[in-house]
């Protein structure tokens, strides 16, 4: 086999069979195809599309490229849930402890921000003494222990996917819908997941920005994890405005909590909602999304999800005493206000901008290579359709810095948009899809 | 100026400005862009294409990346000539002294072979003697003094298209029309032409396979030519079939004597008289067509030609006596022929195929750095239409390995097709096209 004759099977529109593109993967892994070789191929795919049966592939050939983490000494069925990004999307560290609190073992996998995107682990790491790395034997039995365990990827998780993204992303052949389905699953499948929630987001904070590519990328994850053995059910959601209300690491793990003690963004919750039934009824712990969203509401209510919170960020090493003291989370020195001088409704709120303005002043990374500064970000006062009152925030800035709070509270204004008559609010979940 | 960007601007379908295509070739010359990105780019080129416009803006950029060669102090208008390679294109050795006898000069640098086609350098260094890595000054001077001289290319000519060859020749992006045509037009230019004849061969032993592909090369060739100030034109020949008799080096040196004589291929001298008249027309030797193929012809049957070839070969550190004792060239140990058991038409001669036989018996180069076997190869017969008599060689294997000469044996018949009935002569020249 020799690479020069796949790219050009591929380039001329042809689909690449299992032994071809495991010979890629392995080779490609093991540093014995260049580079170059590899990024023509990725363009050819960008052009001609692969085929479902070509991306199922991909996904186990990337899986299988480094180690497969084995959760069989979990009890149940473990699902995982991956968002492909976006803005105040703290979803992961709502919905892990609902889900756990209701029966279901959750053991995840994160990733780290890029861009305007935030990452779980990010986020987690700004509570005090918080351990994410975390050997596969202290995974399995704090999975077993507390119900519950977050940690960074091993760094032998997926490396054909790593390094596959990495030229991609220098390449121009980031946006492939085939290479972005194969990307997300190979990990989740790699992470040892029985059964996967996708939240695909999709609008101007979003990789999608138009409901029929997210609809296509949706599809072709549910039929990858389908064709893999793997239960998969994804939910297209709307990414035009931020999620929540908080852009910004500690910022977020406030929010989460407030969420958890049963306030906090409406819409989060609505999310988690909808993501934690499919995870319940895919581990066989609710039999239907009433019975599931039920069960969910009861671990709320009861304060059983915020406990199991407090446990999870206890059993990791960190400070649990944040969950009812905030002011044990990194504080910003700087916190301005932007006040409403009269009551004003949200008109709009622009998802990547903001996160993007939240990036500059320090909460995410430009570059792989950047620190991040957990204090620092944006909370917004609303979202879309809300009135904001009198003399309330429209938004709160927090810098460390006074030239880059100066340069932020003008930006917002930008992208935050007001109306003196009523605004309608936008749709926030498009739609479901299963095998 | 980001590389990412300019990927990205033509995967997504729009044209390159002068700048950007002067900052990629500058800086991939200069080895400050990765081969990753640079096949990635070419790849996109190959699906989006290139403007005119763009394309002249990347021959010139090419052109002007290593050495020019200046032949000011050469009097007359220089014109070179280009073929894009086949097999038995013996034209070179030909026109060349049949254009220089008429009064052009012509100072030419040429290629070597790759594959199934061959290289005039090569074809060249068959003769004892025979220098052909000259430096400018001597190259100049001998094209002062004996109105022809061929060198092979400098190390530093467009050394941005030799790098980007390399890689589109491992990435598989060769068969883009606007990266071919921005190829040849650039070392064209570079070495210094004022005016270009291209012979564009179409055929199952080119690189262009159907006459539409060859006709989109050639006009884009000639629009090139026409924008960067060269009097260009094109011809598209016929490679279905080899052109010339002879495949092998020291065989197509003795079927350029041959020609020059008067005798051997008629196909091959009509395209060099073809070629021939626009050249001494864009010299300005010549008036009209008439005039020019008049002037040639009678350098041939002057013997003026043959003559030239004899300076040109003694100019040049050769051998000039092979003109008269071809005993002198090297010599194959086996020579077998294919003798007609009865008068017998022949129906098709494959081209590629022929040329990768004789490639394989050593005529050739598989990988650049083979040798090559200067007296090995194979003499047709005749062409298609042709007629061979009961008991003479429809063909004759020319070999220095009689393994190798067994298998070639065999392996020619599959590729040379015979009829009992007459066959018609195909079309020689198709077209030509012009500013």
């Amino acid at each position: 086999m020799r690479m020069y004759d796949l790219i050009m099977k591929k380039r001329n529109g042809r689909a690449l069979s299992k032994d071809e593109i495991d010979y890629i993967i392995s080779e490609y892994t093991r540093d014995n195809l260049p580079d170059y070789q590899m990024s023509a191929l990725a363009m050819a795919i960008y052009f001609r599309g692969m085929t479902p049966e070509e991306t199922a592939n991909l996904t186990m050939a990337m899986a299988r490229s480094g180690d497969m983490m084995d959760l069989a000494s979990i009890k149940g069925i473990k699902v995982d849930k991956h968002s492909t990004g976006g803005v105040a999307d703290t979803t992961t560290l709502v919905l892990a402890p609902m889900v756990a609190a209701c029966g279901a073992p959750v053991a995840k996998m994160s990733g780290r921000g890029l861009g305007h995107t935030g990452g779980t682990i990010d986020k987690l790491e700004s509570i005090p003494g918080m351990r994410l790395e975390l050997t596969e034997e202290e995974f399995i039995d704090k999975v077993n222990k507390c119900g519950l365990a977050i940690m960074g990827q091993t760094k032998n998780l997926t490396p054909a996917d790593k390094k596959l993204y990495a030229l991609r992303d220098v390449t121009a052949t980031v946006d492939s819908i085939p290479l972005i389905a194969s990307s997300v699953m190979s990990k989740k499948i790699a992470a040892g997941a029985d059964g996967i929630v996708l939240d695909v987001k999709v609008g101007r904070g979003a990789f999608m920005k138009d409901i029929e590519s997210a609809k296509e990328l949706a599809r072709l994850m549910v039929d990858i994890g389908a064709s893999v053995g793997r239960k998969t059910v994804a939910h297209i959601t709307n990414m035009d405005q931020p999620l929540g209300l908080a852009i910004g690491n500690s910022l977020e793990i406030i929010e989460a909590i407030d969420v958890l003690k049963g306030r906090g963004s409406k819409d989060l919750l609505e999310v988690c909602m909808a993501l934690g039934a499919d995870m319940l009824k895919i581990a066989g712990v609710a039999g239907d999304d009433e019975e599931a969203k039920a069960l969910l509401k009861d671990a709320l209510d009861s304060g059983r999800a915020l406990q199991r919170f407090r446990d999870f960020i206890k059993s990791q090493g960190g400070d649990e005493r944040v969950v009812d003291d905030i002011s044990l989370l990194p504080r910003a020195k700087f916190v301005e206000q932007w006040v409403a001088d009269r009551n004003i409704y949200i008109r709009d709120l622009m998802a990547l901008d903001l996160g993007l303005v939240a990036m500059r002043l320090g909460a995410g990374r430009e570059k792989k290579e950047d620190r991040i500064d957990f204090s620092v970000g944006i909370m917004l006062g609303g979202k879309v359709g809300d009135m904001i009152k009198k003399g309330k925030p429209i938004a709160t800035i927090y810098a460390n810095d006074k030239s880059k709070m100066e340069w932020a509270a003008g930006e917002i204004k930008k992208y935050i948009l007001l109306s003196d008559e009523p605004v309608s609010r936008p749709t926030l979940i498009y739609m479901r899809l299963s095998q």
